[in-house]
């Protein structure tokens, strides 16, 4: 865990953050979230520029449902297993920011950038209530952040997510208008990205980018547009979300079916990587 | 941790020992290994009647390569989340016992099954040299894991397996031979199943089971006879390995390549679970 007297190298995360910071301009950026050191240390060698968490597939895969049950400390402790194998960057969400008031928020994220992120993703609604948090409030945690950033001296990228695609109150138009006022809220309060969760759709995209004028992240789930058509919508970021895990644990169900019901181990075979090539995983690429 | 205060429910872990147990009589037990706790608990759902911890799988995912770095502590907090998580009974892989006497093996083995395990995997070789143990220095380790069952009054399953398969010396003859000898030693210290890394064709498992009389556990990979011809050869067990974890990383890749070159996510979506059905892989079934 990283505790109080953890060092921060200010200057290599410095640069570590711009660099991130920098792929969040020109062409768009697809970023893959890891549950855990090897889903990460895969995507780096599959070429990806930076790597960021799924809270839900970190927290899901140490035994805690999504939200902040799992405690601040151990997953900051993921957080830091996860950045110390990684040689590009780590995006790293913190849920609501385990904590309601503006400095709980400032001190979750400190302590996930010093255990070596450079980025973060934080949403706007309570985990047990599924309710929306008023934008005031919201605002105002948003706002820690970017002082935390100035206070710090690492440029960390700020994602700001609205779950008001999810939660907001009305029908689909209603919603979609309550995510554009928040997101143009969290834009003004200085954050570098708005992700509005659930966006998929092609003219529900466009019209969220042009109504922002600011960069926005889209996750990958069933209808969202390939990359390139995002890339012509404008959108500056693809996630993936949870899907590695959904798709690993799928793969698992399948595999089990086959070895049940035949007898064979073929989805466990097929298209496998190697022990060594599993070891490897465990650290920092050579 | 489990630390030295927990307590055991030493009932309800004999009970859950002795259901595992009576799983290596009759019909071919398939164990499948994992690596997290959705793994496990996926697994479990499949319809699994116990689950295995892979150690390479766990380690890696938590950023230690396999063998015995990652620590005791580490690794039992690993098991804990795991077995608590299911409700079948769970074996955990101990590799070679987290240090070089029988005392600290006990030990080891103590820690792992006061976290809910109730069998163990315990190998014979030197991760870091890649050296068989002399016979008498792994039976001596073994006859302490038997000594520690009848103390903890818990009827834990004792897999001892030996990679002479891999490690001995001479040509395979020799080798397979040399795994023959182990793992009567073995068998005759005390334990409970036998399990010769590496032993794959139908011809060399039919003689090492003849030779043994006696439980075997053989691993899935690539060569492996299916399940079927396994029973007919009269194997006891057979366990995955960390195969599910090579099969999910190389998804991941296949993945990554997909999204990279392709720009869409058939390989992401296709066939995965939900949001809901991974957040309640977090914890036990209900």
């Amino acid at each position: 865990m990283t505790g109080p007297t953890d060092k921060v190298d200010v200057e290599a995360q410095a640069r570590r953050a711009e660099e991130f910071r920098s792929l969040h301009r020109g062409r768009i950026l697809v970023l893959p979230n890891a549950w855990d050191v090897p889903s990460a240390r895969v995507f780096e060698d599959a070429g990806f520029p930076a790597v960021a968490t799924s809270s839900a597939g970190v927290m899901v895969s140490l035994g805690h449902r999504d939200g902040e049950g799992i405690g601040i400390q151990n997953y900051v402790s993921a957080v830091k297993r996860i950045a110390s194998a990684l040689s590009v960057p780590l995006s790293a969400d913190v849920v609501g920011g385990f904590g309601d008031s503006p400095s709980e928020a400032a001190s979750s994220v400190k302590a996930v950038i010093t255990a070596g992120a450079i980025g973060i993703n934080i949403e706007d609604f309570v985990h047990q209530t599924k309710k929306l948090l008023p934008v005031r409030r919201q605002v105002a945690k948003l706002e820690a952040l970017v002082a935390l950033k100035d206070s710090m001296k690492i440029p960390f990228v700020i994602n700001a997510r609205t779950d008001a695609l999810r939660f907001g109150t009305g029908d689909d138009r209603a919603k979609l208008e309550e995510a554009i006022t928040r997101g143009r809220a969290y834009r003004d309060a200085g954050v570098d990205c708005v992700y509005p969760m659930g966006l998929t759709e092609p003219a529900a995209i466009s019209e969220y980018v042009e109504a922002l004028s600011f960069p926005v992240n889209v996750m990958v789930r069933v209808g969202l547009p390939p990359i390139g058509e995002l890339g012509r919508l404008g959108v500056t970021r693809v996630s993936f979300g949870p899907s590695a895990s959904y798709a690993a644990m799928g793969l698992l169900a399948r595999a089990s079916r086959e070895v049940l019901d035949k007898g064979t181990y073929q989805t466990l075979l097929e298209g496998a990587i190697s022990f060594d090539q599993l070891n490897e995983l465990a650290t920092k690429r050579r």
